[in-house]
Parts: structure tokens; sequence; C-alpha cells
């Protein structure tokens, strides 16, 4: 069975690697992925939107860790959460919630279970991972923890259009540059392909043409489109529209149509 | 049966968790081994020499997927190469071509196969990633596209020696600075073990004694020698040659036996 | 049998794929593990901290290949640790020495086996994988190599008390800049949880309130800590004490109770 991990240890100290050697050390046929560990440190919003980008690609009974943990030491929860088709792992500050609540939660529970020498400060060591691995080894939930009724849920993305305008904004931007928005589907009511897209962010304009791939476009063109997630991405053509337009997750948007 | 990856889709996004996810959806056993998503982002050549200095030393049978892919959304086709002991996997660009064409090309297909809900621009998990764990479960290529007769090839790094003087020029630089140069046994033309090499870049010379292991030298000093891949190297034991001398890789070299 | 690697090569060139492909040529039902390989280029301290925290989690048998090596091609030996519970491959220059030492060596090699085509410069690929691999499938030691009596150890982290004041130094800095000094529960002999310590570094004085964990004291604020690996750790809430307090692994502490 895969365990899946997510997390903001980066990969130059020890702390993805004690886990999996926790995770091995109780069930050594398991099979660990890296989803990412270079989530920006304790922010749990980036953490949850990879994870549910991530997640549905996995085969059925994948058992995902995601640790982006501002408060360990606190008292928030150890969450698991068992969905239609997979696991959850993490503590309770909203990290599963994206991902979770899309494939819908059918049960939740607080971890009991830990490593005897429980540290204050390494529960992905000490609580998530071994939680992960007894689940690998089919142990039911309930062995584990005591059923809870409420978790953390983060707001999913989303965008309001209105008069021909839409008030979106920027959720995320990736390793190339592209510019995520939190606008989907709902682009189509005031624009369509070979549009002009006027993005109004902090006082400036952005003109990107609204194209369905890359291949519309030319080189260093700035251009609009319906992601691989299907999202409103602003793209710039073998560039990088982070560093050409100036933008960053969580700038508020306008958008219309150029006239 | 090994499927090994190589990108320049970085480790911090979802993308390989996504192609991971899709291999481990489709063969639960294929053995996933990341080579580097580390490419410099759109970098053809960069990608093509990572994975021609890293497959032949993986076990006969190797799935190997490369995605590099400044055209994704374009014309450019998804290509499948069955060489004399390996597949390869990815775009028509030239980024397999080094590689596949060292071990001998014995069949070359278009890829036609596909995930149903195939995004424009996220073809590493939609066509590539599902094509490689196909061929894990021993589907055979011609299942999965039509035969091509023709595919991009880049040119294979060499040297020239004439009148003493070897003309080569930088194609790589590692981790630790040191710095690939595109000649192999020519050197042996123009200098013998012990000899300084005058290697004339951009109007300067740099002196490098010319050795067989790094022992041969003192820390700091500057030295030419022929790496675990074949290529003269120009390093600085204990140093880093390309910081300490302004190289990178693409420049013209021009190599002769000091005086 | 899992086999765990930990480089200081990065991901970015072909060096870490080269030697999975080496171990997977040899046995292909090896687990491979990444430890890390991002330990800053030959800091064979700094290698041997991070696996002396990581090996522990792992399973009985595991076999660690650590390569921090700056000495490759001079006269240094390759070694072959059989400990209590696992088996350590490397350099002999001390990278391997906290955590064999730590969990007890029983036989000691130096390696003699290696692939046919042997180079000067890349070691990892040719002599640390391969024997690891041998290992993974059973093959005793002294197959691969002949008995040594001694190795080179490193020093272990310590700290002294004198006079109410305990003198320790800086021994890693984290991904989230928490800064391990080297003292571990000598620090009860000068203070309570709950006293605030007076760290003394460079003429500076630190003022860190001795906390049992993060939930403790408020983000922003400077605590120490006995961290999940038993050191005292100089950490800010939700921040990085690196970065606040100009700190790096080197430097010489004085701490006593502030009056």
């Amino acid at each position: 069975m895969a365990i899946a991990l997510l997390t903001d240890f980066g990969t130059r100290d020890y702390f993805v690697a004690a886990m999996k050697g926790v995770i091995l050390s109780i069930n050594p046929r398991a099979v660990v992925v890296d989803i990412t560990h270079e989530v920006p440190p304790q922010d749990v919003w980036t953490g949850a939107f990879i994870l549910a980008s991530a997640y549905k690609w996995f085969p059925r009974g994948t058992i995902f860790v995601a640790v982006v943990d501002p408060g360990v030491g606190t008292e928030r929860a150890p969450l698991l959460l068992r969905t239609r088709r997979y696991f959850f792992v993490g503590p309770d500050n909203g990290v599963l919630s994206l991902a979770a609540e899309e494939d819908g939660v059918e049960e939740a529970y607080r971890i009991e279970a830990r490593l005897p020498q429980l540290s204050a400060t390494f529960h992905g060591r000490d609580v998530f991972a071994p939680a992960a691995a007894y689940l690998s080894l089919g142990v039911e939930p309930r062995m584990l923890g005591i059923p809870v009724a409420t978790w953390v849920r983060l707001g999913r993305p989303s965008a309001e259009v209105a008069g021909g305008e839409m008030r979106a904004r920027t959720i995320y931007v990736d390793r190339f540059g592209n510019v995520y928005t939190s606008a989907r589907g709902e682009v189509f009511q005031i624009a369509s392909w070979g549009d002009v897209l006027c993005i109004e962010v902090g006082g400036r304009v952005i003109e990107a043409k609204f194209v369905e791939t890359y291949g519309r476009a030319r080189p260093g063109e700035t251009v609009a489109l319906i992601n691989s997630e299907g999202y409103l991405e602003v793209a710039v053509v073998m560039g990088n529209a982070a560093a050409a337009h100036g933008l960053k997750a969580g700038l508020d948007l306008k958008i219309r149509r150029c006239s």
C-alpha cells in the first residue's frame, strides 16, 4: 500500500528520513512516495493546495500524510480522516481539508497512538508516520484514535462574476512562474477563447490572451488559460509570469474582457 | 520493473507526485526512481545530457521518462523509443536522443495512448506517465502508439584537434562547480598526464594541470582530468571551478599544452 | 532490505541516479530510501550528524551509504562497518562514525570490491553502491573487503558545566532556523523549566526562555528547549532563530541562568 508524504520539512535535514524509517520499521513493505517537502515553512494553505492537486491521481487506498504544523506542541489535535477512497493523516489545522472534503469524508478520528518516546516537537515522526504505517498494515482507524465530529476546514478557492467583471485572487505560483487564480469555469461568463483579458491587480492592468493552450501564442506573450487543475492561470509562453508581472499568491484580481 | 523519471518540474509543486500517482494507479508494483527534477526549466540539452549520464547504470528493461518540454501544447509528438536494452518515453524534442541513440534505437513510436481527461499543458501526467506504466506491465509499444521513422536528434558533444590545439566547448556544470567540456580522449593527442593545459576562453587563459585524479594536486589548484563520464573536466581541488574561473555551459574553448 | 543514502551530491545532477541504477542492477528488489543529498559540499561533520539523527529510526538490517568525500581520489579507505543492528558504508573520514559508534561497531572492513570500470572520482557509484547492494543480497562483509582494526572517529558533541555556567557550541542549523547546541541533559544542572537562559555568543547575550514545548511561549519569542534529538535547541516560535540572532554552526556558547 502506498503512503504519500507532504511536509514543509525540506530535504536537507533528517526529518523526512526519520519518518520513512519509522514507517519501514512498522511496515517494511510500505511503498513510500514523496509528494513534496518544499512547502514554504508553516504555510498551511499552500500545503493543502498541493495535496488537493496531487491526491486524486493516486490509487484507491493510498494513505496521505501531510505535516505543515505551526502548532506542534500546542493543543491542536492529530487528525485521521477516512474518505471515500483514501486515508489522510496530519495536524487538524486544515492542511488535509481541501483534499479530504473533495473526496468525501466518511470518518474522522483524533489520533491517540504514538511512539513510546513522544517528543514535543516532532509529531511527524512520533505520531503521523506510525499512524500511516499501521493503516498500511490494515489496522482499523478506530484502533488508532477516537472519533471526532468536527475538524478545521479551509475555504475553497472561488470567484464571483457581476456586471461582466470577475473578482478572484491569486492562489498559487508554481516553479515555472505560472500564476494560478481562484477562478475556474466562471471565466466563460466573461470571455471566450481568443479574447484578451484585462486583469487588474494593485492598480495595474495586465493584458492576457485567453487561449486553450500555450501553442496558441508566441514565446514571451502573456496568456490566460485553464490549466491542468482546472484553474484560470496567467502564464508567459516560454517565460515566467510571476517574475514578469510581479505577481505572487494572495493578491486580489478584477478580471474583465478588454474593450 | 523500474521506471526512472527526469523532468524540469522541480520538487516543490504537485507535478511529479501526480505522475507517480498515475503510474502507481496503473501498476502498483512499479518501482519509481527519480533521476532528477531539477533540470533548468525548458533546457532540453541539459536534460538530455543528464539522462545520457545516468541511464546506462540501470537494469535492462528500465523505462525512462524524460519531460523537458517547452513545446507542450504545440504539435511536437510524444515519443516512445525501444532501444537495445531500455525504453525511453518523452517529447520528441531531442531530450531522449543522446541516451537512446547511444544504446541503439530499435523501434520508434508516436504515443497515442493517454488518460481520458487529457489536459493541454500536462502531458507528463496525461501521456508519458501512463505510457511508462503500461510498458512496465509488459504492454507492447505497438499497443500504445504508431510507428514513426524519424525523431529529433541532438548533436553529440565533440572536439577537434588541429596543429596541437583542441577546440571544444563547455557542456555542463555540476553541483560542485566542476566544468565538463565536450572533449574526451582527444585530449591525449595534445597532452600527457602531468602536463599543464592552457585553456583559452573568452580572451582569458586558464592554466590547469592535467592529472589522473584529484589526489595528484593540492587543494585550491585548478586541474583538468577525465571524469567518471569520460569527459575532460576542469575542476578546482576541494573548490568550485565554475565560480573561481567564471565558467558556465556553452562557452567555446581552445586548449593546448602550455609551452 | 532497505538501503538508505546520504550524500553531498545534490539532486540536480546524475550522481544519485547512477548510484541507484547500480544498486538496482545488482539487487532489483532493494528498497532505496534517500536520507538527504543536500549535505553542504564536503562537510563531513554535518553529514555525520544527519546520519546519526536518522539511522536509529530504520529497521534492523538497514544498510546506510554515506558519501561526503573530500578525499576521493586520495588514499583514504572505503569503509564498511557492521554494527549491532545495521551496516554502514562510506569513506573512512568519520562520516559514518557518530552513527556507527552509537549503535556499536562489531566488525570493520576496508572495501575491496568495486565495479569493473572504477573511476577515480566517483566511488559512490563504483565502490559504495555496489557494496551496499551486495550486502542487501546477504553477501557477507568479508567477501567484500579485508578486516581493519581502526577507522576515523569524529568527536561527539558535548558540553561542560562549571560554576553555574555551561560551555557548549552550536552544532547544526535546520531548515527552520532552529539552532542545535552540543548540550543535552547537562542544561538541567544550571536551569529548570521556565527559567530564562542567558546565552553568550560572540560578545552578545541572547535571552531564551527554557520551555518544554513551543506551545509554552508566544509567537516571535526566543526559547530554548530539548529537541526531538535530545539536544538543547535555540528557537524562535513560528520564526527563524538563526536569522533572528545571526547564528550558524560552530560558534562557542556560554550559557547561564539569567540573574
